[in-house]
């Protein structure tokens, strides 16, 4: 074995579903070879000594560095947003080509490949349709999904840019033949704005009432509508942000009938409620995101939903505004009716602590879940894996030195984002990242961001032909599609 | 590095639940290092070109010498269902401490340790309870369960050997106070009893008749029983042998209320059905084997319960009698009613070849999921794991050299088990092992068994309390639990 | 006891659920008395020796006369429509008050109730809402629902007709306020927009592809949808025809729920598949109605849920177009592509010996039943009883002398409506109505239509506050809600 | 018509389902003329104004006068019984002719005859069969079937009263082959047995205790098991006395799966939950009776079944034993552990006004659903219909005159029965029977008994081949089988 780029001793690695004692050697940012006692010779190690080795997060839906002035304006650029994942042991996001009605989704593409040049983590886009032309559709979606963009983003609700039945069909009917997954925002949008108004209508403006405006029925209707969908069309959905029982439900009856639906969360959904919007003066509306936080029994279905798989991926959806800016969630001061304020909330960098503290520092989950739920099934449904999602030998090394027994009390400057608050602000968490690596090389330590750029895009795979809830991907083809070369 | 003893390379390996192109550097028995290129210096090497390097794997119910003259006698020593394992990838089987009513289990346990000697595979034995006399249940099973054998299996049917439901409930609650599973063989004793008198009393006495004497809803209803008594013990149980629809949709009501509930299934329920034993003269004798198998309907939801992970583990359920023989199914000569033919078929060697044909090569599953159903599944829930069911660094290195594409008609030559004849004699499959090894050490090749004796036995702690459906089997307890040392 | 009108002697009267031998006398067009043997004076005596004594049906759901020109045009008025309602054994109505876009609701509702007094048959209106304004919907429902109409149609699907989810939030809405039910033709739109589109690109446009066209995914999306929609604003709601298994099995479960939510099925889901429609020549068209025929897995599972009580009203959906007409079935002769073709079937006369032949001769249901189907339930329903579908002392003297044995071939002849044909020529039943009465007054025997107009409208209550599925609608009111006086 | 023996004016009459004002008219017993306004000539005439005149309830579960030393000592004779029937509104019941083990079923069945002749109200027996020998089974019970015992009762559990499997399985398969429907007293003995010897064993026996030694869990189980054993044997079953929602959910999946099972519940499972029985003293033995009193969720649970028709029959299972005796509760003393302390309440009497006060009064059930709960339904299920159930012509006239508004404090001397208590003791109710009469014979009025005998036995047809959960209960025969005569 010629020498080692990077050897990392001692700790306790996650590889496959297994959790190993092993040292790990990198190679050209590549997992070359994993062993117990590795006395290999490398250039530089790394003592992980009573830390977890985990495989670097892979969160699979994070808005970065939206149009200025569009309905989904974020407060992030990719500098600040891919700090923010290093920070939280996160090292490839797939982020969003978010098309705003009238604009060419190739152009917009191209554009954020540009952007998304500082990155200091690795990248991939889903491509966001809000105006489903023929042009973009026919035209230039096939280029972009050959070019390695093989999920499509579409919202069933939001003025501008929910799409109608009928686009969402073309969408749909494009994607198949494209051999692309479609994920969804999955809210009734009429029912909300029946109850925006009718809640307005009686002065009932506060924060706290914007998940009254939200009903969990609206958001089980549109996803037993896209499920319709998706089952008369064979086209694979992903259903974005689960909330709660009601919806959840409706996709483990749709994976029951064999159907190709799979279903992510967020710790936010796991964490907040929604009686924790009524909070004095305006603070509420840290807490606005859509769909809106449910109630604690939406969140113990939602626990035993992911132990039994029928939500197989935790996101952040990161959707990061500022509180205390007029372009952010005092919108119109501190008296903005809930309808105004931007939705949405920052999670990137808390994702992981977050969710290992609740999931598996009490109990709920297993580390390996933890590192399935976070990484693998995210990297293996959106086409990452194995480069992403695991440390096996010829994987990338990305990879996060975790502290399972570390006391961390969050703060808004741990999350290295560009919004002005978290909203686990002052929360204790047990399990935190120590150091994180893309691909061989340290680009987080003690809370500091290492790197400047260094990011790449990932291209992705046109969609295979797969059984739903699968773990692997494709039917036995060890040649072409199972193997690390 | 020191000098390792054995050296695969060029193989495609499943470690973990990853299919990964990498060398595997085996020491003193032990999975030492995994790398790409591997260059260490090793006594020996094997090449694993355009071959899958599998985890062995685990047969968790495997009937072996059991005792000459009992109702459960069985055609099989360990030195032939040992070899019947090599030769078809297993190299570990948990098979039964057997007692009979009057017996000591302690005294049946030490006799089984003492036949099991000459095994050339490693072996556990789970404790076969048919008299759970309070010297038996208070006494004995402590020390059992604390000296390895935490599981244990009982019979709701079977006359002399199913118990009553009150036994039941003495060995459940044992059971928890012991932290040991308990699996179940279930069906309604009473039903069947009926049906077979029924039967009879018509003449209707031939092989073909079998299955009509067992109706699932006899299984069913004995599946709705055991949940009931595991539900109101807090006992974790295992349902063996689920044989179709009806059982297993009770079982995944109770994992979808959280009970710790797992169920496994045979080959033989996924590729005959009760129509293949009306053939001519008595050769549907041979397919006699209880619960019975049912339609190809059933075989269709038992794929989906398997996709699902409702049904998480394949097992052998090898239950050998030999079928010219007066003391296996031509028990009275080609004349004797169903009633009186012995149970089961042998089933170790071909259990995986017969799986990965019908589950991988025809799409119908991955190859990740057919490692975790024959070999990690049932080594995590029976505590094996990790030592076996992954080839981790720090597990044994029990592997299988498999070939997926080699195509190779079954006879009954090829089982190397001692009955005279095979369910799938003249069946093609495609994927067959070409080498099976041990700790390291080749034991089976090319058809042929290599070595005498050779296997261990191996200990098991108690039960932990876990979660329904996890994948792995603790809460996060990395230094206790979780690592490979 | 004064003298009496009529007394109807030696029949087998149904009467409550109650199947009795009883003579019923009748004073001024009600039910004054009912007896074993009665002796009572009577101006005139009818012998129903032999013969059944039912509740004259009520049917609720008939298209009669609708505009000229419009998307609904039918080839029935209220003469020939009462005439083959008088015919089939149907004595009241309930037809549509039909809002095209544009128009006044109170206009069109004045309109129908003037060319509705020629019907033969007593007659109630639902409100058709197409075009819902703030006009209409605010100002013009609330005076029509006291007025007697307390039950509003509404579309999903038909381009100019169907309407959008935010349109239907408002009519639920003002139904809510306005205290009346809302009955629903449920399928998706742009599903069975985009399947046309696909199906006549593909150059598939037979009318057998219409069932195609209009998959039953579509069905029960919006059936899923509108229960959502009642769910959020608490609105009883009636899915109307009903055409499989999918969408049943979800009104079940929100039955189940505790949801306001009634259905009905009609006969011709009940007796013809999609496969019917794959006709010679262009015979298939006859056939076309929506939604469209289904299997014949999907008509056992009708007759499941009638049993059931899921499905508790059967109607004719009667909406007859001509077959060979320009203005019909061959609107563009024998080559029309299916999506051109008027929907809809003419069943008014027949909907009654149907389904007494398919479910009271062939062992399906009881008369008990059959009587609940065609009158009792949907008089409760739609604010009739105990008035209407009932032959209680103090109810309306409506009634049919059917004979149950009585074998007829059905012929349009027959129907006495204004279509060419009908779906059931050729059929023989089992059970056939001998003479019609409405309110003591013979309109129909032996075939032959004996009277001209006579038909009253028929003002309903607001909708009360009821619980789903019981049988009688209010908790007990004896004096105000549930006495016949 | 000649001269009636006497007419009930004034009144509304449940009749059928319908509510109705109307004078019935009675002759020979018979109820021969319903009218508005009667002017018939009678010798008698009742003022039945601001009343209601419902059918005379059929309280199909009722224990009396069982054998003297036996474990089912009741402390009721049919004197005490029938006198708190009548005073409760019941004119018919339906109890048991108890076979001890070791006894003759015939023997029994004529002595009970013998016992009930001074009985006030009509009566019927169930067989309960405690000893299935070869020649009960074989022998006597085709005689008792066809001498018009056509349902039989069976325990699963209680010591020397349960059965076992093969037991219950030679009953059953008796009772398909005589036409006889089987009554199942459904809990898991064995199951009780572990949990009362845990309990006891701890210390915990006082009343209290009693509801944890018999878990929900162990009557589902045995709902689950009958149900199998009926649908493998396609035996009509009743499952008596459903507490709680764990086994009314099994009925309703069995009655899904199209299988003829029905339901009762109890007036005491709607009114009094498991904490009720922690009183001071020894109160809480009143309250014992099995299956025991669950939660208030379960209540709402059984309401919901209720009104769904999953549950169709309210019976009292009046099993009354004195509370100050050592008979009864107080068997030893006010420290007897809850053991050995008799089961059963005595209801008979409150049944209707309980039922009437918590379903009409509060809203949850219509008047016609009352009736049908205790009265229409068990006359059908049990075949005493149309005799006994409804106020049709032809039918006895069996009636109760009921005050819908009176409010009545319940007190044990109100029962009439032979207890020393009443569970509802000092419970308001609203609604209350002012008379009862039994073929026209006023039998109890303001709260004083008026005859003495009277009753007579009802032979009952036996079992038809019926339809799961329908009104009526054969197919359309209107000779032989619907009609009154």
């Amino acid at each position: 074995m010629s020498e080692l780029d990077l050897l990392v001793k001692g700790g306790e690695a996650v590889i496959g579903q297994d959790v190993v004692k092993a040292d790990i050697g990198i190679k050209d940012g590549i997992v070359t070879v994993v062993g117990a006692g590795l006395e290999a010779s490398a250039r530089e190690t790394v003592d992980a000594s009573g830390l977890l080795v985990l495989p670097g997060g892979v969160d699979s839906h994070v808005h970065i560095d939206q149009p200025s002035g569009s309905a989904a304006e974020m407060c992030d650029t990719f500098d600040t947003a891919s700090a923010s994942a290093a920070a939280g042991g996160t090292t490839s996001v797939i982020c969003f080509a978010w098309q705003s009605p009238g604009e060419s989704l190739a152009a917009v593409a191209a554009d954020y490949a540009e952007r998304a040049r500082v990155s200091r983590v690795d990248y991939a886009f889903h491509l966001t349709i809000t105006d489903p032309t023929e042009e973009v559709v026919e035209k230039e979606l096939p280029a972009l999904v050959a070019a390695g963009n093989r999920s499509i983003k579409i919202f069933m609700t939001y003025k501008g840019v929910g799409l109608e039945d009928r686009e969402i069909l073309r969408v749909l009917d494009a994607a198949r033949r494209n051999k692309a997954l479609v994920c969804v925002h999955a809210e009734n949008n009429a029912l909300i704005d029946y109850m925006t108004e009718k809640l307005l209508e009686g002065g009932l403006s506060a924060p706290k009432y914007f998940p009254w405006s939200k009903p969990s029925v609206a958001e089980r209707e549109a996803v037993q509508r896209i499920i319709a969908f998706g089952e008369a069309l064979d086209v694979p959905l992903e259903i974005f942000h689960v909330s709660g029982a009601g919806p959840a439900a409706e996709i483990e009856r749709a994976q029951a009938r064999g159907l190709k639906v799979w279903a992510e969360t967020c710790p936010h959904y796991l964490t907040i409620v929604a009686d924790d919007l009524d909070k004095p003066g305006f603070e509420g509306a840290k807490l606005i995101f859509g769909p809106p936080a449910r109630t604690s029994a939406d969140q113990e279905a939602l626990w035993d939903y992911i132990r039994r798989g029928v939500i197989s991926i935790i996101s952040s959806d990161h959707s990061p505004s500022r509180y205390d800016d007029p372009k952010g969630k005092k919108v119109a001061g501190d008296t903005a009716p809930f309808s105004v304020i931007p939705n949405g909330v920052p999670g990137l960098a808390a994702r992981m602590p977050v969710l290992f503290s609740e999931g598996v520092s009490k109990g709920r989950i297993s580390i390996s879940k933890f590192v399935d739920l976070v990484s693998t099934a995210p990297a293996k449904l959106f086409g990452l894996y194995p480069r992403k999602g695991t440390l096996a030998v010829g994987s990338d090394a990305d990879f996060v030195l975790w502290d399972p027994r570390m006391k961390v009390t969050l703060t808004n400057a741990m999350m290295h984002h560009g919004s002005d608050y978290t909203p686990w602000e002052g929360v204790e968490v047990t399990g935190y990242p120590v150091a994180t690596y893309l691909r061989g090389r340290e680009i987080f330590r003690a809370g500091e961001i290492l790197v400047e750029g260094g990011g790449e895009h990932l291209a992705r795979p046109e969609y295979p032909m797969i059984e739903p809830r699968e773990k692997f991907p494709t039917p036995f083809n060890p040649v072409e599609r199972t193997v690390v070369s």
